[in-house]
Formats: C-alpha cells, structure tokens, sequence
C-alpha cells in the first residue's frame, strides 16, 4: 500500500533573505497584504519538450502544518537581527494562504505558473525556498524517469531506480525513489524509500556475494538454495558469457528440477544490446524463455534507447546514478522560481538585465486544449495548446502571443476543447480534497504522457509545444513594465 | 560555534540487495568471516586534478550508534523473503567494525582507498548504500565549493553558498551547506544549515522586497531603516545602472548621515564584470569604498574565473545551483565504490566485463609523500606522489606502477618523505578519538589545497598527480585475477 509521507521539512529550511524580509514587512504593515506569488521554470529540463510535475501532495501536507517551534525561535533569536515583537508573532505564524495547481502527476511545460500561492505577503514569502526545493527536485527526477521510461517501452521493457549510492544525500536518493515511481519506474532498491512510501522495492546480490564463495556456481547455488523463486543471478564478477552465463544456466535446470524457475539475471558491464542477445538466445534455447533480463551500468534515456536501436533484449532496466541525481544534458536542476505576480491588488514584475528573466505580472488562469481526435488508441485525445489568461477560457480566433517573444503570435483555432488546467488544492491553509495516492499519481502521468504528441516526446529536438499568453496577459505586461520604466530616476 | 551534527540517515537508507545477502551470508554461516572493504572514486570529478574529502565526521557517529528499530524489523517482516531467525539475528545488530580512513578535508585522489572498513562480513555490507551516498555527495560539493574558492580568491574575493532553492531534496540543501564550507565557503543562505551545523548564515533581501512598495528607493529605505548595519541593496529589480544604483548611492549617504554604513549591493544579471567594474567605480568615486559588491546569477567556477579575468570588481560570489548540486562537466555524481578486497585471509576482487572497473584485491595501505621544498609563503611544501602498499612505507627506487595501466610504471626518487595517508578512526565500532570541528575540517582542506602543485590545482586540463600502486599490489592483484580466469569453466 503506497503512502504519500510528507518529507522532512524543517521549517528553517529557507533562505535567510526570507525571515529578513519578513520581518521588514512586519514594521513595514505590509505583512497582511494580499499577495499573489506564481512558481514557474522557464526552460524544460533534459533539452525535452515536457516535464512531469511532481512533489505536489506531499507538500500540501507540510504547507498545511508548517510552525516555527520553540528550538527554531530560539536559534533565529540568537541571530541577533530579529526584534522580540517580530519572533513573537512567528510563535503563532501558520500558512493560511490559498494554493492553486496543477494535480501532481500531470503533464506541463515551461513558462506557465504551475502553482499558485495567494494570501498575506509573509506567508506566501516563507514558503519559496521549501517549495522550490521540493518541487524542482522532484519534477526534474519525475521527468527523467518518464523519458528512461518511455525508452524503455518501445522495447518492451520497464525501469526499476537504483541510485542511492549516488544520489545527493539521503532524502535526495529517498525522494528520488518517490519521484521516479511519480514519472513510470515500476519500483526501487531503496529500502527506506519502501518503507516510507510503499513502494515496491527490488534486488537480489552483488559482486561481493559471488566474491564471498569459492567460486560463482556455489555463490549462484547458495543464493537459490535461499530465494528458491525470487533469484536474479549476476553475471559478470568473473566473466559474463565464459563464466556467469554457464553457471546460471546450470542453476535455472537445477531450480526447475526442484519445482522453481530462476527469475533472472542481471548484466552490469559490456555491450548489453550484444550481451542480452546473446544471453536471450541461450536462455531461450535451453528452454527458459520466462528468465529476465535485467540491465544496469550507468544508464540513461539514450543508453536505453541506443540497446533497443541495436536489438538488446532487456527485460528491466535499473537506472542509477542518471536518474536519482537527474543526471544528463540540461539536467542536474531545474531552474524553477517563484516570483510576485500581484499586492493588493496591484500587478507586480520584476524586469532584470535580462529580458528572458522578465516575470509576468498579475492573477493568471492557465487553460489547457485538447484536439477533438486523434487519440492513441485508449487514450485521451492529445493536448495541443496551453493558453495563460486574467481568467476567462480562451476564445477562437484570439491573437496569442508567446511568453518570451512577443513577435510569435498566432489566431487559436475553433476547434479545440478548453479546460482549466489547474484547481484550488489549499484553501485557507486546508486541504480542498483528500490526499491523492501514489498510483493515482502515476496513472495520471501515465495517461498524460500519451496525450503529449509523439513529436513533442521525442528524446532529442523535440518540437515545442505551444504556451501562449492572452493579449490581456500581454497588455498588462507591456503596461507594468512601461510604468516601471517611465519612473526610472 | 559549529556542530558536526550526524546526518538523518535511516538504518534502512540501503539497497535491498545488501540486506538479501545479509541473510545469506547469515544462513550460510559466512556472516562473521572478516571481511576488508574499500571505498574509492575511479574518476576525480568535474574533469578537475584533486578533490576535497568531506561527510566523514557525520558518518562515524551514525556508524557507532546505527541499530535496526522495531518499526523497520516489522517493515522487513512484511516484505515475506526475511525469515525469523534472522530478523532476531538484526535486532542485535551493530557496527562494530574497524574504519581506516583519510581525515576529512584532505585533498584526494582517484583510484586509492579513501575509507576502508575491515569486520564481520555482515556488518560492512549494509553500511555500503549509507556511506556512498554520504560520502559521494559531500566529497563532491566540497570539491566544488574548493574549485570555486580558489578560483574567486585569485580576484580577492570569498564565496557564499545560495543553492537552497534548487537543490536535490531538502537534505541536497542541507549538506551541500556543510559540505561547500568544507570546501573553503564562508558560509551559507540556508537558515536550516545555519542552526544544524552552526554556520554562519546571510542574506538580506530579494526582488519581492522592492516589488513590495511603491517604488525601489522606498524600499531600499525602508530595508536600511530596519537594518542600518547589515544591508545589501539588490540593484536589478527595475534598471541595475539607471535605478538600483543612484538610488543604491543615495541609501549610502543616507545611512552614513545616520552613523551607519550601507555594507553592500547585490547583482543578479546583466554583464558581472562590466556591472562590477561601474558600480565599484560609482560607490569609490562617492567616497564608499567599504561597500561590498556581491554577485549571483548562475555562478560556477569558470564564469567567477572568466569575471576575474575581464577586470570584474566582485567581492563575494554567491554560488547556487551549480554548488548544490555539484553541476558542470563532470558533475553531478561521484562514483564512488566499495568493493570487497580480502575475506577470511584471502584476496577477493571482481573482473566484469570492462577492465577499469575491476577491483584491487588486498589490505592496501596509503603513503603519500611530499617534496622536501617548493612551499607556499606560510604552507607545507607540496604533495608529490601518493602509492598503495600492503603495509611498509615505499622505498627509493622501487618500480611502481599505474593503478590502471600496468604499462605506465616509474621508479620512486629517493628525496620524497612518506607519510602514512590514512588513520584508524573507529575501532570495535568506536571513535578513537574526538570528533573534529568543522572549523578544523575547513581549515585542513585550506591547508592541503595550498599543497596540491599548481599544475594540478589548474581548473581545465590539470596534471594528473601521481597515485601508484607498490608492486606487491600489482602483483597480488594480477595472481588473484589470474587465479580467477584459470577456473572459468
């Protein structure tokens, strides 16, 4: 049984400019003004045309319980910069702001507000840091787990995540684990990542096992002696195709003579497109065509795909260092921010030295196109548009423009179907509906990746798909900016 | 005062795998047979000539006090593949093994034993996952926060941490705090890092601050009024040079005429060392040459240097993403290993199927020597060759050779003193001495980095510094592997 375990966010886990601040607007009087705070990323990850939005409910959990507890005060007293009035009205500070967003799970691209955190100005202001970090994290490894998936698929083959050993410290492997199984991958080898959430969690033995026998067929032996039906055998301490798959194929006929089938076998190093084929047909002829093949050594997205390109037959693919540390061209972080959108009432922007930097201004409504047909076969007709607005659904034959070059514009056609893309997932600090589960989670990415168009999922150059902002989006940009510029000293 | 606060690293933090062979190795009755594992990295990260060690302290107090709960004995129960007698066997199961280990904040190498656990089968095999992933991502931002250190300190300036936001997780942030410390950062934005590790914390205000009021001159005011002694103005919210810097000069003169002194700005876009240059020569030229100028934006050790050598005036570089997460070419991940190299008196290692990723059979000792001259003005004189033996210090003239290629061999010059590179740092399970400070760990990578040859301290294309191996290793190494292909079937 899955569980959503909300992480271990301390409270403090924040950027110190964030307690400054807040305690500016506390003597300032602004504190308790409304404020409208987007979080976005302006560039997709992986060079990749989409992402997988993920770390969503749990951080709804936390949000709805974050307080400053008294060894938290203490510390921040012992700072020096914080006045008695200030850390005393934190003792009773709770995030009672509204949260709207995405579901987690689902499909989203690059400069659209993706979550939205509307409420007094010190409370949407604590909260960057904690969201940023989870939630950057999060849908970097959900989407590099989608795209190892997706790989492996037109092979036939499923991900298992593999990459404690590597990843950037203990939540950065246990979240990973999460994350990974958010974005497709069928389990992990993380067992405190099991534990927390439910997952599935796999492996057999390593080198050292085979190392600690006098040779590889008592190792193989001892271990099937132990796990009569769940042994997957490592080939390659000695030598995979002279020594490992000779030994195997000795203990899958000494299993079956005892009523067992050996599960599978595990390459680590070589060629595994060659290897595989090679192992497959052994298998296959000595009559064990339900082995499994499982593959690891620092793969990725391409490597998986490259195996497939030249006719490998793994049946899983264990992905480590790659995936749990979101490794790879245009990976390693995703560059989400978090920026003022609106106070009081008013629309807020920043402007920068560089333009691409530039944050879009006021309460925006994010809408989503599907094409009326098209579907892949059980599935929902694909996404085709998403659409910003001040709230109302976009129109047909409404001039778009693009969030980051104002010269592409284009008319939205009659024909597509316009739903909201996002929902009100905190209210008043509370939770607006029950928790979702982790396979509730995963479906919804499931489901959602085959809605993407094929040319849109495509590992490499994939072709852009289209975020438009509305001309009153655009209108109140160019007026903010036009006003900021005109007070210039 | 800073703390070496042990990590929240779960007992179950491991692959499952470890814990299936544990029992196997229980069942088998090789559980208590002695094992000797080491623990190495076979590429220096981010194609760099050295790296920083780091997340050891921590480690030694979770290695003495890790125990398996009742919570995580009943989450193994009901996986249904751990037998009672086992189980039973975990509830007293403790670390009690010997750890040799290089100190941390030295400067190391790839392909030599950096951490070597030597006990009971058993106990060495489940900490493996723990201490990867700890020391993997420690030794990895450290090493990054070192690049970044020295490359901002041939401008005179010192680095700060940012990376909260976008790094890998909660505990991602946490670490990389301690760990770029380690590495010679001053200290950090993360107030959580701040109280867990005692470092020093800073930061003043973001974008949001002066979207907050009516315009950026009041709300540079109403910062400075808060905070006369320790405000940093952030100049590119509207216009770095039209607005944030006259109004960044009139806060100065304000402040002054009050007593107090504006301690610094802040850029985050445009043009670093253009920006720099203009703004130190506006704040001299007004008579505040104390004013501190603090850069962010995407730093990362090549574009602090590439600021340096354009003439940029930056005092601290705020260092983010890239630090955290330990991004760039050759970035990251480290991938560190821990093999199997001696069981019950006999050599063991692995083969596979790729030659460098076979394993030295062995208990290696480490020797490093240095030059007896060449020192730094106030350092030690340099390091000049590391080399593995099975115990005795190396010797004039003996004919060593590469860890990885046999081929490349040389004979050790007769003026190097040898020093033994590594120390026992628990015995039976227990430190043998106290636990270091952090302020002790910073200042021993200070020091040794002064010792690494310039040429191998260079940021591209460094000299590869000399580790070898004696050839009682080499040839230990090469009877076990042929031992081990003489009995392929």
């Amino acid at each position: 049984m899955t569980r959503n375990t909300p992480p271990a966010l301390p409270t403090l886990l924040t950027d110190l400019y964030q307690l400054t601040m807040m305690q500016g607007y506390f003597f300032a009087g602004l504190h308790e003004q409304e404020a409208t705070f987007d979080l976005y990323f302006r560039r997709l990850p992986y060079q990749g045309g989409y992402a997988v939005w993920a770390g969503l409910e749990p951080l709804l959990d936390w949000l709805a319980g974050v307080r400053f507890g008294e060894d938290e005060l203490d510390y921040l007293a012992s700072l020096g910069g914080f006045r008695p009035e200030f850390l005393a009205a934190l003792r009773g500070w709770r995030f009672g702001c509204e949260v709207t967003a995405f579901p987690e799970g689902r499909v989203v691209f690059s400069n659209e507000p993706l979550l939205t955190v509307r409420g007094p100005l010190w409370e949407g202001q604590l909260v960057e840091t904690a969201l940023l970090n989870s939630l950057n994290f999060q849908t970097l490894v959900a989407t590099k787990a989608a795209r190892c998936v997706l790989a492996a698929q037109a092979g036939g083959a499923t991900v298992l995540e593999f990459g404690a050993r590597r990843a950037q410290g203990p939540d950065g492997a246990i979240s990973a684990a999460r994350a990974a199984f958010v974005g497709g991958a069928t389990g992990t080898s993380n067992v405190e990542a099991g534990r927390r959430f439910g997952l599935p969690v796999s492996g057999t033995h390593a080198h050292a096992w085979v190392e600690s026998f006098p040779d590889e067929l008592s190792a193989f032996r001892a271990y099937a002696d132990l796990y009569p039906d769940g042994t997957v055998l490592l080939l390659d301490t000695v030598d995979t195709l002279q020594s490992g798959l000779p030994n195997a194929l000795t203990v899958a006929a000494e299993l079956r003579a005892r009523g067992h089938e050996l599960r599978g076998v595990r390459l680590d190093s070589g060629d595994l497109a060659y290897l595989s084929r090679v192992i497959r047909a052994a298998f296959d002829e000595a009559g064990f065509p339900d082995v499994k093949i499982v593959a690891s050594n620092d793969l990725s997205e391409s490597v998986i795909a490259g195996v497939i390109a030249e006719g490998g037959r793994v049946d899983v693919y264990g992905v480590g260092t790659q995936l749990a540390t979101a490794g790879g061209p245009g990976g390693g972080a995703l560059g989400g921010v978090y920026k003022l959108a609106e106070l009081a009432g008013q629309p807020r922007m920043k402007l920068t030295g560089d333009p691409g930097k530039a944050s879009l201004p006021g309460r925006k409504a994010v809408w989503r196109a599907a094409e009326r047909e098209g579907a892949e076969k059980g599935a929902d007709p694909p996404y085709a548009w998403d659409v910003l607005t001040l709230g109302d659904a976009p129109r047909a034959g409404l001039l778009v423009s693009d969030p980051t070059n104002p010269l592409r514009a284009a008319r939205l056609p009659g024909h597509l179907h316009w739903q909201p893309a996002r929902e009100v997932v905190l209210r008043g600090g509370k939770r607006t509906r029950p928790a979702e589960t982790l396979p509730e989670i995963q479906d919804r990415a499931r489901q959602d990746l085959r809605r993407v168009p094929p040319e849109t999922r495509r590992l490499l150059n994939p072709h852009v798909y289209r975020v438009s902002l509305a001309p009153e989006v655009a209108e109140l940009r160019d007026r903010t900016a036009a006003e900021l510029r005109s007070r210039l000293p």
